[in-house]
């Protein structure tokens, strides 16, 4: 075994009285909620960008992380540095799957053919690390953004030369992640979108996205990969405005283009709230369409206008999505990736610990205060009790399409005033709160 | 003629030099731009709640608008004075259409009967006036939301008698629409949303919001009224959520269920900012889906977050919405409806008049320099040049299906590093703004 | 005793387990924290405008709210029944304060003397209430925003006029608070502020303010009110710029004007978030500058940008409001004000009872963890740690003013590059979180 | 002369019908407008960090920016190389102004004797490209940000070792700036500003930004140096909260700790509006206390919650700067400082020329506009006019202290309910827009 954190032992579960911050006090792998694991419930991934790529960086100024694993160079010796330090880290902290970008193992070099072969070598790498501490791949996908030839979008750019380097990008991609057993693969849209409209034709580049993705969907059939596929819903940031803009607008995409069979989304907190949504309606909205595939567990800040890949530390949020999750029945082969970064002060090696530590517990509180939610009922019962007068012959005839607007007329006239209800807002929030504990 | 606004003149088109403010400056309605007079093009409508009964009043205090016509009652008399100074109003400002809510003009009465008794006689005198003076109704609608029945929504209401009296209320709403010739008939969100998730079940209200729209096309085919039908993006405001969020999201509702053909979409420049989208964004996302329709010419302000319907001043903007209005080559049926308020502080009569003359004369000076970028292709032909790469063999095969992954990977590699292009963005703004004068 | 809510009983605390709505599951009125009954600490003031006058109108519909004391009348009685029915409520609700604008129980009548005349029958029933049943005056203020002789302001309206009917208005405010035993006096900015700079002069305006305000202090002089004055910041609404923003505002405005000394601060939630600032911020801001007084305990939603006036529910907000009320040992003669509202939605009088229960123990629990956190110090530690190399002969030496840039040049080139700490943002948002149960 | 810009010759002034893009369609330095030529008036700078280092990377990419004069070193030469491009720029472009960090022309060594070596040979260079062509350094500042030792801030650091680093760092920058006979010296807040409250002491670290300052004043005095000193308004980012949110907060700051004879204000568009100000409200707002120093001459965009820097094209912004700025008689030493990036499309040498050219155009617009509307008179008329009800006795009586609220009571009762005139706002829009040409 690797030892690049040396001072710092396994997480173990400690309970909720621990004051060692290095322990968890909530999340217990092995304990069961509604007849599973908190292990098979939360599938909790790690990204590695944000854990071992990310210098903790800022527009205004240079990265404060400090890696002591890594030497900056492209070399295959730090590449393979960086992939132990992740699954030394992924060991001690219990988390089973983790999620990569193609650049993120395998920085660009001055080939394609030289790039692909980088990239095969470190495929290579984390196989055999997956493999020996038996963690699994939740998702691969390709950065389409980071290099200049993106500057104007990847399958939406306007040159046709860029569309080419794109697929070929993400063929490699799709078979690195199908190499590795990947439960999924998901096309965030990066570039995709536009910073002015006074330069771009934006019904042409939608229809060039949506050719991009069937050209995907036809090299996952021939070649046999069986991982979901996944959009991103995403409003702004790094562009103007993203074709992805939100649940929606992909369910719209998807649609229209006819590959709502074909993709599922992966819906992240942070992407939901800077689209002025709520995550649980993102969520929910996903979930009704049939979906809802795999989450991206971080938060914003509510005064802050760009993307924070803040970890997750709202108990409150925690509980609504687990309770989208519990209702239904897991998320599959999707999972609780951790797109967050620790704050640009927290550049000490300790602090990916604490940060994880942070999120996972808050998952598994919000996990175990779901269930107790649903165990419970008041809440569930409060929704359903609200439509009761739609169990009725003329609420039947409605949802049939037995009912004339003329027909409805006449009830109406003849019942006169309806007997209001209130909707009981303020009590369901407070129960709400009862179960904050 | 009546004279409820016996010291204002009807407004005379003066010319650009003129310092008379109860003058239009650009607006010469019988002036012709890409050989359609600004009559034609432009469409004005005005909004008879805003204008007629719109006191001004906010959330903090009292109305403050002067009417002298109106003595506050309900009688027919009085309902007869408001439509008479409406008509002299339209008639003193050349504006050739208008638009109404049922309640505007019929208030609400102790029976359905006696409403829909009063409705008729209100119908009539609209009809009266409007054929008098050669006015139109652009289109018709129904106030869904201020009464506390509708406190859950209407078609969404969790009461299932609710939902039947906005059934009835619509039917009348469609007939009156339909008895006075007009163009079209909008459903505006209103309620249809919710004020938190924790007490609302989202799919079972879509479902019903669909439900009702298919209705009430299967009620315009029956009676053959030959106007739009319309629906109304808004993200919030009254609810927190509204159904309707955007234009993207009213797409994804019409596709699923099955509407699409039926429906085109009433597009407000306030409620796409209060979705952080432009309003360019907006129009051309509907355009290019071919739901365009009509829009609701106002603006917001950009540091307020509720829906603040102001007056159109911003001369930019006007000439994005006619640019698109002109690559349409017109809205049709639709048209430019000022749905918007004077503020609190201009409460005299004579600022009805000067508010709309600020926006007519800004959106007549938009057609204008739309109409001069448009000839001038400057701007055009930029956009079209940067996707010249597309016209192209390999352009062509991957347009047609014919390519897969594989095959643009080996191009990308044959080619190498493409080269890449500046997307001149500030070049093309100075040049747009060279058109402002 | 009035019987105006007959089928509500006296809430009665239950404990945390109980899951009768009706009940303070952890408002516990004589249980002690640090040395002092809940109901000390909490001091919680009921808002007579939304409690009783507040009809849950918005600017899309009318009033919903069931109110079957109210006959919708200016008559004595049914001022009387209003009053009576508030003290019932703040009775069974165990709510020791309340507050009031002076139109509140005294609609402006005719003339000005038959105004006052209203207005001092009206505060002598509330004298005999409160009395009766023990209840103290948290707060009067006038409304200075509803009348449309305000539309333009009130002490910055453009007419001398108006300044003086406000002049006159507040003294009669004051007087009334007086007479009550009043806690203190609130001037909130109401229509303070400017529509739009093109027919405003903000310095003008702002210069107005500050000669009213030196008015209202030389009156309270020699009325000898010993009660606090209030200013409360706000950033917009109903006004599209209010001139008193936020703390800073405020502070630059009374330290502009001399006036420090004279004022204190009533900070709402929703005010601050509306600003893009943290409640906590907000509060910390003002409590370092001395002038932290009174507070408005309500919040707003995330994703809307006007002032929802919601009921406090977020436990973690209660926190970090309660630990800044304790580091300060309590806020004196201020209290937490429910400037809140139901929703819409919950018309019915329980939901009044519901809403204010929500709050009520939202703030409970607020409390027993600030305090919970104090006691544990971890977190106080943590942040003062921080700071520890300025507790050195350097850090004395520049604190002191007997430094210069050239010494502090010498020392840097001495020492080199710093030894830099993480600042431990996610452990100890973790740590935070272990405390909310 | 360098010639690195050899296909782009120097900018000329063609007129408004002029379809060249590389030419001045407005902006004619030496046209006269109040008596003052044009370039008098804008006092144009150009900000090296953006136009001569910022690569257009982002959060999500790598550099686009094409830059043949760089070759991405240290090393002198590449510095000098740099410095010429700049003079080359400026000139071509007829700016006569420029603005610069000490780490934009002197990135840091290993030693700091070695980093303040290769500054003063940097300052040799500026000083001979200068005064060759003319330049002018309108302001200096000092990068606080950039190097991880300011990860929790310079002057408001947890370690007092760094505070004397900054301190040293400013020091330096000071010395060059006045040995460049620059016309300012900015303190620009940088990471002066908390990421979160849980870990962090706010007054201690406000009182730590005042010490700061006071030293550098003391340090001026000392050396003579006359330029002005500024502060900067900005509410965040990088940090979550900067110190220095808007122009109120920063005048709070500056009378608290009684420096507001010692600093004036350099005001960002783009900080403004995310600080939810307009431009025109926060110059104002310093003009007002006589501390509008210096502008950032940039625009934001209306959806991005960011920093975009956008080059100014907003021709009505331009307008109403311009409008304060003459009020003012000119910014004396201060200027309009472009702090202002390309769009990361737009990497291409020339389009540094489009977008200053854009920028240049819009303020030179801006300002015959301005003087337009301030010969005509119309707009400043219609404001003065609206207080005409104050210039009585009366309205003297209350400005000059002598009157109570009694007396106001007693005049309200016998005026009775004032005669309220319009705001008359939209009326006002309207003849704005028509000086738009």
């Amino acid at each position: 075994m690797t030892d690049f954190f040396p001072d710092i032992p396994s997480i173990p579960f400690e309970g909720s009285d621990s004051t060692n911050p290095l322990s968890f006090r909530h999340y217990d792998a092995e304990a069961v909620v509604e007849g599973r694991t908190m292990r098979d419930h939360l599938r909790f991934a790690c990204a590695f960008w944000h854990t071992m790529r990310n210098d903790l960086s800022d527009p205004f100024g240079s990265g404060t992380a400090v890696m002591p694993w890594d030497d900056g160079s492209s070399s295959i010796e730090n590449i393979e540095r960086r992939i132990n330090a992740f699954f030394e880290f992924l060991d001690k902290m219990s988390i089973d799957h983790y999620c990569f970008h193609d650049r993120d193992v395998a920085p660009e070099a001055d080939t394609i053919d030289e790039t692909n072969r980088i990239l095969d070598q470190a495929v290579g790498i984390l196989e055999r690390r997956q493999d020996e501490l038996g963690k699994q791949l939740l998702w691969g996908t390709a950065c389409l953004f980071d290099h200049p030839r993106y500057v104007h979008g990847a399958a939406t750019s306007t040159s046709v030369d860029v569309f080419a380097h794109a697929a070929g990008q993400v063929r490699r991609a799709i078979d690195a992640t199908h190499h590795l057993g990947g439960a999924g693969y998901v096309f965030w849209g990066g570039r995709e979108g536009y910073s002015s409209l006074i330069n771009t034709d934006m019904p042409r580049e939608r229809a060039q996205l949506a050719r991009f993705l069937e050209m995907a969907v036809d090299y996952r059939r021939r070649i046999g990969f069986e991982g979901r596929f996944y959009i991103e819903p995403k409003p702004k940031e790094p562009t103007t405005h993203q074709y992805d803009f939100d649940v929606a607008t992909c369910l719209n995409f998807l649609r229209e283009f006819d590959l709502l069979d074909e993709f599922m989304l992966n819906i992240e907190t942070n992407h939901a709230t800077l689209a002025a949504h709520s995550m649980e309606h993102e969520l929910r909205s996903a979930a009704a369409a049939g979906v809802l595939g795999s989450i991206d567990a971080n938060m914003g800040h509510p005064h802050l206008g760009w993307d924070t890949d803040h970890f997750p530390t709202d108990l409150a949020l925690a509980v609504r999505v687990m309770k989208v999750v519990l209702e239904l029945d897991g998320l599959g082969q999707g999972g609780l990736n951790f797109d967050a970064k620790r704050r640009r002060g927290s550049f000490e090696p300790v602090d990916l610990f604490h940060a994880h530590i942070a999120g996972m517990d808050t998952f598994a509180r919000g996990l175990k205060i779901a269930a107790a939610i649903r165990s419970d009922r008041r809440l569930d019962d409060a929704i359903q009790s609200r439509y009761r007068s739609w169990d009725s012959k003329l609420g039947d005839s409605i949802q049939s399409g037995q009912c004339t607007l003329e027909d409805l007329e006449r009830h109406a006239s003849q019942i006169g005033e309806p007997i209001m209800e209130s909707g009981r807002e303020e009590m369901l929030a407070s129960i709400f709160n009862d179960f904050l504990r």
